[in-house]
């Protein structure tokens, strides 16, 4: 398949892509990307995404709303290198009535050689300390 | 349960366990650990067993063999929060032919609080990049 | 200088000393600790030592009142690796009315070879606005 | 002075200037960036910078040439919070014989408020363990 093409169904199967590069400082002495940074890498997206929705991790942790993650889980393909630069799609998925889940493929650019797929599964505890899901991510998970 | 027995328990039920203690840099703007973190924890445990059974992750790598984690599934039940002092425990299981599992259990001390249940399933590569699974492992597999 | 004297000077020459060890993830790809972890090493030290006079860098923020940093000098002096255990000493300075200096050095564990010399010069910041110094700091400086 | 005019000067007066967002992982339980992630990006700013003028970071490690910072100076002006955009400025500096020194300063964006000057003094070990000047470096810091 010509790579234009995969490109393309790529931009178009998710709700939301961010772009990043790796840097050195994120390779270990095995001398690729330590495991702990594709979270920050997947975290980083998530909450660029939920920016771009109208939701703000931050704004929500000043009024007392926490997003909490309670599951991950994650398949890595292959590694990522100093200086390689990749893409992070993100979709959306109801798991139950408190809980939705956060879909997570990792792709290398320019090639989309496949890095990590994960699923992250998350609710919201409102300032009451009870689960809760807010209508902007209810939102996300119907249409 | 009175409190000493149930530490008597945690402390039979792994082939080991490392204990440490959050530093205030591991926690985000959202008042607790980072999730991230919490592999960095994990990994630093699993990294002290296997040096514990005499396989150092260094020295595989400069003989360019590689202990790939191919799969992580994290449970997260509680947070950890600045100075929390904690144990990871750490248990083995043979996955297949190739691959084994680590089982990872986090607690808070000193009231053993759940914190994470975490199971990573990795391989080994050796220097002419097979799979293969060495004596050492191969033995924490099956006694 | 035997061994066992320069040890005795070592834990008598500063107000506090945390032990600590590398742990792998903190290595880069060229094999020794990154620069920005020595940093992470000597806020853990600071934050300890704090907490040892009864300062509480998160009750503080609790408080709004925030320590700060405003310049930090740093000499490396030689690298720590994989599984080095180490030391950081505490030692602190007055450096102007509203500003104080910890100084801190580090040294690789059991040889005492010295790793770092760090000049953290910090004022404190109340819920006001304006710089303070309060009398738990002051009376480090004075005696 | 109009914004405009305050852009071109800043980005004539580096060699090297580098664009990044603080991601929410790097901010620490008081709501701004953490210290060391400081360094963290000082580094992926340098590292750019050496690349674009054909220095390998990576490539020197696997040849067993390390650049080895000695000293590193911070300034810390104001801070960074969750979401800011900021640039790094690089240039460079001969120190004496064998040393050089990197001046690298960092710019909230859009409106360069200044946030941090920061002085790197470094020097490089070739393979066989003496302190060198490679040429690409001397050209560097001589027009």
């Amino acid at each position: 398949m010509p790579r234009e093409v995969r490109f393309l169904l790529l931009m178009e199967n998710y709700r939301y892509t961010e772009e990043m590069e790796v840097r050195d400082y994120e390779c270990d002495l095995s001398g690729i990307v330590n495991n702990a940074n594709y979270l920050h890498y997947l975290e980083h997206a998530r909450h660029k995404f939920l920016n771009a929705v109208g939701i703000s991790f931050v704004d929500w942790v000043a009024q007392g709303v926490h997003m909490v993650v309670v599951r991950i889980e994650l398949d890595f393909l292959n590694s990522l290198r100093s200086g390689d630069r990749f893409v992070v799609g993100v979709n959306t998925e109801r798991i139950s009535r408190l809980r939705f889940g956060l879909l997570q493929d990792m792709y290398r650019l320019p090639d989309h050689h496949a890095i990590l797929k994960a699923k992250v599964i998350a609710t919201v505890i409102n300032e009451e300390g009870r689960p809760v899901l807010p209508k902007t991510l209810e939102s996300l998970l119907t249409d």
